[in-house]
């Protein structure tokens, strides 16, 4: 293993009970140290940023309408009160099964039982220019990158003589007609009808066009077809252009090609297309599955690992009725660190596990800020009515009273003044000569 | 001149009317702009960037209490239905007296009028190593940096088992015994004493040192006796070291060297020291006075060039009671640039412009959350009192009315819960190769 510092992990508190390191904060990781409050067991909680995000959002903070900070929660703040769980900023490079340990750059720590939630990042498909010029969508910061582009795009269209130059700024190519892609696009149409023409009134915004590639043939794949149709007509009345067996072949920042379409000019490509479960050394390769993810049990272990679990995006858990696995959704991820949390404590007291079983709640999506689709298991609806459920159910899932009244306050405002006051472009531009150098260490 | 594009600024809107334009949209730009909506002149507002900062609440922004967008307002936004303003977001690098041009990268702009109200910056005072390793507290962008330090030196003091390095990343020196200093000092202190030691359960944070360091002999130096020694005591009330007559000579990164005093071990310094006013290329040396600021009249006009106007920090008025200029404030910037508009709307109807008249509203600091020091012209007041008049006059300043509610809320949820949930280490991680190399040729 290269990297394998021989200290241990400073500050680690005392407990006479056993130890579960839960690596990543997503939906899966939060919520089992969440269930795990109170409980017989000494629980580290691992993730690379100090928050949690909240991915459902991301596109709103991409399109200016919800600030970074609505949808991400200190973890420290979460755990205030509860001394069981321990929260460490990290980046967890590698484990060690027989030494039962997890490597860090801080130290190592050693492990009775070891969760792995580390998610998924954005799968390019070995497309290496898209990889570099194209922009993701799976973390906070990203969107917050693409927000910050957009924003300097169009301030770069105001002061450009070119029109070809000028056409490639205001454009934007959407990769993915997933819930992703989809949300994105109604956002970025919306943006272009009601609010950019009153920012950029010298621009002309007949000339933008909001483009969504889909490599399939409909919209919201993993949805029912009516979600799917109608998303395809409300995106196609707020002037979205869609293009099916759409392939993405290549981007050098200007100009992307498709196979079998012309090329499309634009300085804005997202990339919302795939997603690959994330790596961590000291796997075994029998452990892994198709594209990587981890092969678990009905119990979430590992194979040939029984006090390793792995959950979310990436586990792959196959059972009778899904051979290939769960969707990898935000639902799965919840249940099944739920029903660890419950087996952990059956364990403890020595009672038979429970083996996972999923319970799908429906799914949505919503287009612009008005219309959504939502399919329930018993009902499906789509419309005014479908985008009030969606703001209810996201509402409710937002971490915290302080931000759910501040996300519905913006979202009222917003949805009132047809307007929101986040169009600013607070660039990275003062960062000293130190963490320069980190970042491009960081650089893949 | 170096820098002189041939080329004229695009998308310029025509207008039949005298075209001023102004450098800079702080208190001193946006306020003449907002007073010249609608008059016979065509406005052009330049900005480095597309918001204007509400400078009085950065610390804020520093220490968690506000989000940047909070205090950050689009400027575009602002002249939304305004036809004769338009807003440019360009960095202007020179101006050229003679042929009356501006000069940006994207090409030159030819002015009736120019007024020059670049604000002033960071003064090192010459102090290199300072200058490279302090934190600068003059944009929101400076400040939102100063958080994201203090929230990774936490992290990192959990993950170090050197006890040396773990007080130097858990101690603040904040050098500058003004506003800026003294309202940074307080909320640091009520951060250590309320906030992070439930964030940081493992830490001890009487080890925690938060030093202000003055110059010279008293705090807030512009302020009344009772202002300066009521700060002082609510300060030490919260446990801030102050400590005068301290001359920082010197700073490593880990240690800094104050004349007199022994070294003080710590990886945050921020300079609050002083300010000296933004140069721009194209000005002829007997315009400029002490410190490079310039030298304007009565009316504001630059010397020797009766169409270039100063305002604020940037320009040097002297008047009779006044030899040195009047104090480098919001309030002056912003009666400044009132008086500014009444003359240029006198002058196109041939009347006669009226002299600048300085009104001491008076001035007000705040020391944590409850305690404030209030100077009127005809009444000092200190304490709760004195932190509601604060509150009310900051948020019946700030702009717009959804940034006053939200910036309210903020307030009422952080008094009310003792707590506020900005404590994210949202860092710009995510950078693609040509931003890294634009950061690395702003660099000075």
């Amino acid at each position: 293993m290269e990297f394998s510092p021989s200290f241990p992990f400073p500050n680690l508190p005392e407990s006479p009970h056993k130890r579960i390191v839960i690596l990543g904060a997503g939906f899966a990781g939060l919520k089992l140290a969440q269930k795990l409050i109170g409980a017989d067991y000494q629980v580290i909680l691992i993730d690379k940023n100090n928050y949690h995000q909240f991915q459902p959002l991301f596109y709103q903070v991409a399109t200016s309408g919800l600030e970074p900070s609505a949808i991400s929660f200190p973890l420290r703040k979460i755990f205030h009160h509860h001394r069981n769980v321990s929260v460490r900023m990290a980046e967890v490079k590698a484990i060690d099964q027989y030494a039962q340990k997890v490597y860090t750059p801080s130290g190592f720590i050693h492990y009775d039982y070891l969760v792995l939630a580390l998610g998924a990042d954005t799968n390019y498909f070995g497309l290496q220019q898209i990889k570099e010029r194209s922009i993701p969508m799976k973390s906070v910061s990203e969107a917050l990158y693409l927000r910050n582009r957009i924003i300097a795009n169009y301030e770069k269209a105001m002061n450009t003589f070119d029109e070809t130059e000028r056409k490639a700024l205001m454009n934007i190519v959407i990769v993915g007609g997933g819930p992703t892609g989809v949300e994105l696009a109604g956002a970025m149409a919306e943006l272009k009808n009601m609010i950019l023409p009153k920012d950029y009134p010298e621009l002309d915004f007949s000339q933008m066009q909001v483009i969504l590639a889909e490599a399939g043939t409909s919209l919201l794949a993993g949805m029912s077809n009516e979600a799917s149709t109608h998303a395809f007509k409300y995106l196609k009345s707020l002037g979205v252009e869609i293009i099916f067996n759409a392939s993405v072949k290549d981007y050098d920042g200007d100009t992307v090609r498709v196979e079998g379409y012309p090329d499309f000019n634009t300085k804005t490509l997202v990339w919302a297309a795939g997603i690959k479960p994330n790596a961590i050394e000291g796997l075994q390769p029998d452990q892994l599955g198709p594209g990587g993810r981890l092969i678990v049990n009905e119990y979430n272990q590992l194979k040939d690992a029984l006090n390793i679990f792995a959950l979310g995006d990436q586990c792959l858990q196959a059972s009778s009725d899904r051979p290939r696995g769960y969707p990898q959704v935000a639902q799965v991820a919840m249940q099944q660190a739920s029903n660890l949390a419950t087996n952990l404590r059956r364990w403890s007291l020595d009672k038979e596990p429970k083996p996972f079983k999923y319970k799908d709640l429906g799914s949505m999506a919503t287009v612009g800020r008005k219309l959504a689709v939502v399919d329930l298991p018993f009902l499906k609806f789509q419309g005014f009515l479908a985008w009030l459920t969606w703001l209810f159910v996201h509402l409710m899932a937002i971490l915290g009273v302080r931000n759910k009244v501040f996300i519905f306050l913006n979202w009222a405002w917003a949805y009132l003044s047809f307007d929101v006051s986040l169009r600013l472009l607070i660039r990275p531009k003062y960062v000293k000569e130190q963490e320069r150098k980190e970042m491009i260490e960081d650089k893949e």
